[in-house]
Formats: structure tokens, sequence, C-alpha cells
């Protein structure tokens, strides 16, 4: 190992420390009060179980690497940590400077926010050393309020589903950044995953399925509703993907991947609109199909798009998170002029808005991605060679060969 | 492989597809509306609570088998939301053919007949094809609201109490369903738990035990007696299990599966009198009497009684839910008795209903189990040679041995 | 092994059931009646959080040594629901008797109570029988109940307070019991941890880490200030821990160890003054200055203290639990002197009650701690050979190796 790269891996620790001095400093001149903060906009119990879903279940979710384990679970318990802070900081900069009220300051908010580059994290997955992670965090939360805010300021997005923007967000933010990196060898058996380590991230998958209800209704207004629509989706999605899995997969055996992604894309399709749904048929046909577009989508990606434009996602955040989130950012526009069908005059304004929304926010996360990608790849940052990806003990003192 | 099970397995979408096309249908026709659905009957996190338990919790639980770790999860979570569907669908079916009100539909009381299924699912785990468990699923599923409604309608049984049956019914109606496959050989080592498959399913035995009190509360009166009698329940219980592991087992060791059962023993033991018991005390001794049932049923069975009657039980769900939920069942006689004894007008006349509710439903889970078994034996469906059983890569894709 | 073993450990079951029975007849006695019971003293979800959290979580934690994954889980669950029932009838007893107000009898507290049981678990874990374990879980409990009536009779420390004591009392009890078993030899390696066993234990770490709010709100008076608080000085100190510990091992690599520990000393170091903080920046400074604790305790305390006075602390609970709660116990006392400076008559009065606390508690933990320690390793108890330390095959029916 070069001198170099040892040098370089000496400074990740006084990154972390800058920036921990920075929210310390910021906290404390801005006299940030516990009064001002709102914990919850909702009751305790709902935000424990997106804070479990977001810090264990992520960790296990991405637990797919079979020698990538510590990394997966310990990167995204800091980088989510460390985003925390940030967005709350961040919040309450914007309200002091701007006395915004828009943004309301919240953990809960924060943890949403944090999924998106939780899933970003998820297609560079055994790429990026820690600094380049936490220079993508910062940088994509940032972008991500910035896209937030156009959507509330000038299209009229509420605040709920200015949040639910979060997956389509994180997906393609990933995407762009990923793309930038080198891909690896196609002969390496380390970015393969092992039964064990499948089923780690299986368990992690169904652990994330049981607490989605609570994630998609935490700011809805009509949280019963949004609760049971997550849930008829979800339910549906988990059916058809075993259905899809058996039908599109050789002997019509099951594919592990498929179970594990398109069980969750029912609560991704259905999470713009849970809380307008008023007949659980309509979920259900949007869990349905989630699934079907994200099972048929991960077959397509990997051997007609990603390959030519060398786009190496390590699990699979496009068809997990992004395709079923923009069947539902488009479901959604379906089911708005369905309704205000009669209501001519503001329809087509109203279709507009969502519209314009949809493409500020995937536009936004591609091109910053992109620029995220180039900067994370610069001399200053680009570290790891392609022979050392997916590997803990590039990272962690291992005592032993980690195969998980 | 023959071909011809290439042909059946190749059906296993068709089947799901029907299913699923059956659910939305009917869904729509019926105009399913949320307003007419109570998700709860009580709040929402003691609701996550039972969900987190059925769903991951029972697929950790039942991961005992060394090679079936993948189906054992996965099925589990497609037989639930499968049945989840279904329960809500037949409810609301039941509610405007008949203007039933006796059943109120609700996400909370399918998801608790489910564990109905998953019950029966861990007597036949790893000898059933997909098709057979989906049949048995949807069977079993009308079948207990039958034995319900007979319960209510002619026993004047609650609806709280005839819910908590449920254990009583899954066991007996899978110990019926699984007398009728054939047994493994006995020299087969697939069927065995390895050191990690039963570390394991004990996390998971300890994940159910945590939430047992929330599953025996969600619908009774008075929640807070049912809790603390469960959890005094659960703690002898436990404590039991382990006096009596060392006790029955050789040179005084610990023998994990006798924990892994007995553990859970006096959650089971209590759920019919948790909400009407006022001295600790007697939460206690069921607990205590529950779970020394569960260890000595485990070696009487397995060495007596399994045996001639060629019974192959895999993961124990006779001495592990059955015999202590007819010892509930007793114990509910009994402290009526003790209850009512100056009342001795009515006493006989409800001592025959409870005796009634608890024969009716064993009788009917025995019979209609034996007819289930007997259905999915028939040339149809009886696939599984008995050298596949126990076989995760019979059904997934799998790139290496699972061990477990 | 020797026949004076065997009639030993077939002595266990007996000791179970004596102390089983004692709670029962005690409980029938007394007629401890549930209207009597205060569950919760807050609503069933934080308690079930914290249930989840000291039976589920602590098991997971404790898994760190290869193969001892079914006595860690295990005995734990084991040593949780005695001590509960032993601490829900002492305190039913000690009402009866005195009719004492201090302590009103709930499952919550005798729950917190137990945490530190589970923490001095930890620092024997392995080298402690079973009985050994149950005398130590008896002894501790008991001790512990009269430190905190001291603090509570003569040093005018409320109730909460008094119970967040637990961590300081569990560590410093554990290492003195410690202290007293023979070192195992350098050269085993079974007391190592496997990267499997390192993964469980992070996965259980990072569990805990969500919990830990629950927790330390559970019987604040302004719960939602003690949620914050310690939201942020456990965010703080997960990313001080991945700091410190690339900064403090060789080549800049993260040790897992280090994260296990430190990511929940801010939670510890917070638990005293969670609930009277108002600006979140000095539970942020207290989170960081608790995991830079545990680090540098860490390196210290295996070089320096340990080896000379012979102390082999298992799993480190000296630097996770115990150097956190002194700093957090030092830190309460300066925050009470900035605060109550201008109210200089009391000031030195209140500085000295919450110093004689903290000594009382750390003192008499030591004291029993060390005779509990003699007690054990006498003639009657001592039984485990060195060579047989961290083998879970000397307690359980194990088929093969458990390498974890």
């Amino acid at each position: 190992m070069s001198s170099n790269y040892l040098n370089f891996r000496n400074s990740v620790p006084w990154v972390i420390l800058l920036l921990e001095a920075l929210f310390l400093i910021r906290s404390y001149f801005l006299l940030l009060r516990l009064d001002g903060l709102d914990l919850l906009q909702s009751s305790y119990p709902e935000f424990q179980d997106v804070n479990h879903m977001v810090i264990f279940g992520f960790g296990f979710f991405l637990m797919v690497l079979r020698r990538y384990g510590f990394s997966s679970t310990g990167f995204n318990l800091l980088i989510i940590v460390l985003g925390v802070q940030c967005a709350v900081l961040v919040e309450d900069l914007l309200r002091v400077i701007f006395s915004f009220s828009f943004f309301s300051c919240s953990i809960a908010k924060a943890l949403i926010s944090m999924t998106a580059v939780a899933i970003s994290t998820g297609a560079v997955l055994g790429k990026t050393n820690l600094v380049q992670l936490i220079v993508m965090t910062i940088v994509e939360l940032i972008v991500f309020y910035v896209s937030r805010w156009i959507n509330r300021r000038y299209l009229e997005v509420g605040d709920h589903l200015s949040l639910m923007h979060v997956h389509l967000f994180g997906a393609y933010f990933g995407l762009a950044v990923t793309s930038c990196f080198p891909e690896p060898s196609p002969r390496l058996d380390k970015n393969r995953s092992t039964p064990k380590s499948d089923l780690f991230s299986m368990l992690g998958s169904v652990f994330l399925w049981v607490f989605w209800p609570s994630f998609n209704s935490l700011l809805a207004q009509s949280r019963r509703k949004a609760v049971l629509n997550t849930y008829f989706a979800l339910a549906v999605s988990a059916v058809t993907a075993f259905m899809l899995s058996a039908l599109t997969s050789k002997d019509g055996k099951f594919r592990m991947t498929h179970i594990h992604s398109a069980a969750l894309a029912g609560g991704v399709t259905v999470s713009f609109t849970a809380q307008m749904i008023s007949h659980p048929w309509i979920a259900m046909i949007l869990g349905l199909l989630g699934s079907a577009i994200t099972i048929l989508g991960s077959h397509c990606l990997q051997r007609c798009l990603n390959p030519p434009l060398k786009i190496h996602d390590t699990s699979g955040v496009h068809f997990t998170f992004g395709l079923p989130a923009v069947l539902g950012a488009l479901a959604q526009v379906v089911l708005l002029v369905i309704r205000e069908w009669t209501n001519s005059s503001s329809l087509g304004y109203l279709v507009l808005l969502h519209v314009g929304a949809f493409c500020q926010t995937i536009s936004l996360a591609l091109l910053t991605g992109f620029i995220t990608g180039f900067i994370l790849n610069t001399r200053l940052l680009k570290i790891i060679p392609v022979s050392k990806y997916f590997e803990d003990q590039f990272y962690w003192e291992v005592s032993l060969n980690v195969k998980l």
C-alpha cells in the first residue's frame, strides 16, 4: 500500500473532527434551543419506528456483499448521524437567517431526508472511501434541501410530499455519482453475494417492509389512510415479487435479489399518493405495477442499459428505488387528472406543477450527482484502486477474512 | 429432475397471479372503502408490534433447518401477505352479503388469524411445495373463520377469545396435515439444525418472547391486565424452560430446542385467560405448567407418540403451541368453575359452552387438517420427493450450498 | 470431567426451582395484586422499547465471543426474567412491610434495574457457571436496591436519577467480581472474537443505540428533552467513535470494539443530565467527551491498568459503561455548579449531596462486588476450570463446534 494512501487515510479523522466541530460551534452560537425543535410533529413511537428503520434496517439491508458487512452497517450509522446533525443545523440556520417558515426543524424530517443518502450509498457501496462518502452526504443533503425548497416555493408542493421525493432523488443522485466511478472487473467475485449475506439482507428487507407504513405516514395529514394504503401496496408487491421472480428466472426458481428489491417496491410507489387514495384497490394496483417494474427493470437494466453506459449499481438502487418512484410520480399525476377531471379550469395548471416538481427533482439529482461524482474522482479524493473495492479489510482491523 | 416437475413449478406464478387477480377484482367490485376498515381497534404502536412479530419474528423463528433459511423467511412473508389480503376481503364479503356484525374488518385481526397458518407451516416446514402451502393457507384461513363463527354464534365466545384459539387451531391443523405426508428418512441430516441455525431461531424466539404481551393484549378489553399477566407467565415459563431442560437432558446440559419452544409456552397457555386473571401468581403457575408440559411433551411425543403414528413435526409445533394451548383452554374452564362456584345455576351451562368451544375448535382443526393433507397429497399437487425435503436449492437460485 | 462437577451441574435446576418456588409462594401469600402494579408510569410503547432493548438487544450485544453465542443470549434471557420477578416481589415486600412509598412497583423500573446485572454479566462473561451467575444476580439486585434507598433517603436523589446510577453500579460491581476470578491464559483464543461474532455484536450495538433514547427518557419528567438530548449525545458519540478509532489504531483503520463500545458512550454519559440540559450543544459535548474517554480508556485500561491488577474484563464494561458513567456524574455536578452559581447559599450542600451519591454508589458497588466475587470463588460454587472458560459446549448440547 502506497504511503500516499496511508497519509490520506490518516486524514479521515480530521475531516470528521472538522465537521463535528463545525456542528458544535454553530449549535453553540446560534443558541439552538430544544424549545425550537419539533421532535416529532407526531408521536414518539412512530418517530422511533423510523429511527429504527433508517439506522438499523438500512444497515442490515445493505449487507449484500460478502466481505463488506462491517462497512455496510458501520458506515451507514456514521453517515446517518453526521447527516442528521447537519440537517438539523442547516434547518435552524435557514430559519434564523431568512426567518423561514418553510421548514420546521425536526429530527424526524432529518431522518427521512437522510434516507436519500442511504439510498445513494447503496449505489456506490464498496467503491467509495469514507471521505468521499462524507463529502457525498453533505453535498447530497444540501442539494436535497434546495430541491425541496424549489418544490415548495415555486411549485406549490406540500411539506409531506416534498419529503416523499426522497427515493427519487436518492436513487438518481446515487446513479449519477456511481456512473463517474470506474467499473469493477467482471471477474471480481467480491461484489457477489453469498447465501449468508443474501440471508442477512433478506432479513433487512423484511425489517424495512414491516416499518414502511410508519415511514410513509409519519408526516401525512391522514395517517390512517397512509398506513392502510401503504400496507396494501406492500402486501401486493411482495406477492408480485414472488410471482414475477419465478416467471422470469430459469427453471421457475426464485431469485433472492428480486424478492429483496421488489417486496419494497410497493411502499416506494405509493409514497406520493398514500394519503390521498381512498380505494385500496388503487394502492394494490400501484403495488403490483411497482413490483413489476422493479423486476422487469432489473433484467433490462443489468443486460441492456448498464453495460453500454458503464454504470455499476452495487445494490441495484435504480430498480429498487428509482423506477418505482418514477412510477409513483406518474401515478400521482394520473390520479390527479382523474379526480380533477370535471374541474378543467385548474387541471392543466395542477398537472404542470406536478410534472414540474418531478422533472426538477430528477434533473437536479442527476446534474448535481454528476458534478459530485466528478469531484469525488478528482486526484484529491480518488484513492481506492478498483482491486480494493468491496473489501472490509481496507477500512477495518479484521482478524480473519470476513466471509459473510 | 423430471420435466413433469418443471412443468409444475412453472405453474406456481400462475396460481399466485390468479389469487392476486381475484383479490383485486373483488376489492374493486365490492368498492371496499378504507372508511369501512378498522385498522386497529387499538393504537398503531401495538398493531405495529404484532405486524413486526408475525412477519419478521416468525420468519426468524422458523429458521431451524440448516438448508432452509431462505424459504423459512421468504415463504413466511409470502404466505402472511397473501393470507392477510384474503382475510380482509373474506371479512368484507361476509359483511356485505350477510350484513354480519360479527366480524369487524381489521388488518390486526387478519394478522392474528394468520398466526394459525404460520404455526401450521412450522409443522410441514420443508415438506410442502409452494402451491401446497398456498392451498393450505387459503383452506386453513377459511376453516378458521368458520370455526370462529361457530364459536361466536352458537357458543357465545367473545371476539377476542375466539381469536385466541389461533394457537390451538394452528397446531392441530398443522399436525393433521403433516400426518398425511410421507416421513423423511431418519438417516437424512438436512432436517437437523446446526449451531448457527439454532442461534438464529433462538434469536427469533427471544424476539417473539418480547412481543408476546402485545399479541395477547391487542384486542383484550383490559389491556393492562393482559399485558402484565402475559409478562409474568412468560417470565416463569422461560425460567422453567431452563430448569426442566437441565433436568431432563443428559449430563444436566441445556438443549436449545427446549428453550426455543418452552420459553414461549407461558404466553400461549395464558392467552385465553390473560385478561381475566387478577392475581399474578395464577398467571405464573400457568406459565410454569405450560413450560413443563412443553418440555415433557417434547420427550414423550418424539419417543412414544410420533413414531407409531408416523407423524413428522418439523419444528415441533405440537409441543410448542398445541399442548400449552390445550392446557390454557383447560385452565380457563377451571378458573371459570372457581369464580362462578357460588352461582351454581349458570355454572353448568357456562362450562358446557367453554368445553364445547374447545372441542369444536380442535375437532374441526383435525378433521379439516386431514382432509387438506389428503388433498395436498393427491397426484395433482404431490410433487416433492422425500429426498428433496428441507432444501432451499429446490426453490431458490443459490450460488453455493446454504449451510446456515 | 469429574463426577464432582456433574453432581454440581445437576444441582442447577434445583437452585432455579427453589427460587421460582419462593417467588410463587411470596406472590401468593402477599396477595400481590395487579392493581398495585404500575406497569409503566408511562405509556406501553416506551415500556416495550425498553423491554425489547434489555432482553433482545443485550442478548445480541453480548455475542462477542466466538463460542459463546448460545450462552450470551440464553443466559441473558434467564437472568433478566429471574431478576425482574425478584425485583417486583422485593419491591412489593418492602411496600407491604415498611409501607414504603419510596419505590412504586413497576416492571419498567425492574427492567431498568436489571440493566445493572446485564452490564455486570458482560464483565464476567464466559467465566461463571450458571449458579454463580444467579447468585450474583440476586445479590447485585438487592444491593442496588439498598444503594438506591440510601441515595433517596439520605442524599435526596430523585427516583429517576437514582435509577440512572444503574450503569455506574453495574460496571463497577462487575469489575470487582471479575477481579476475584482467575485470569484466562493469554494463549487462549476462545475469548477472541471472530468477524462474524463482531458483526453480530455490532448489530446488537446499533440496536441498543436506536433504543437508548427510550431508556433514558422512560421515567424522566420532561420526556421530550430527555429524548432529544440523548439523541444528540448518541449522534456525536457515534461520530467521535469513528474519529478516535481511526486516530488511535495502526494504519488509521477502524477497530470494531471501539465502535461497538464508544457509539453508546454518549447515551451513558448523558443519562444523569438528559432531562435538565436545555441547550443541545451541552449534550453534544458530553457525547463527545464520553466517546473519547471510552476509546482512550480502552487503550489505557487494557495496557496499563488491567494487567497489573489482573483484571480480565471480557466485554470491556469498564470503558463501555463505567468510565462514561463516571464522566456523566462529574458533568452533573459541574452543570449544577454553573446553574446554581448565583444561589451560593445552598450550592455547597447540593454539590455535597451529588458527590455523596456518586461516592456511595461506586464504593458500595466495589465493596459488595469484591465480597460477591469472593463468595462466588469459594469451594462451594467455584467450579469452572480456566481451560473451560468461554465454551458453550460446557452448558449446552451442541451438535458441532460453535464457531460464530
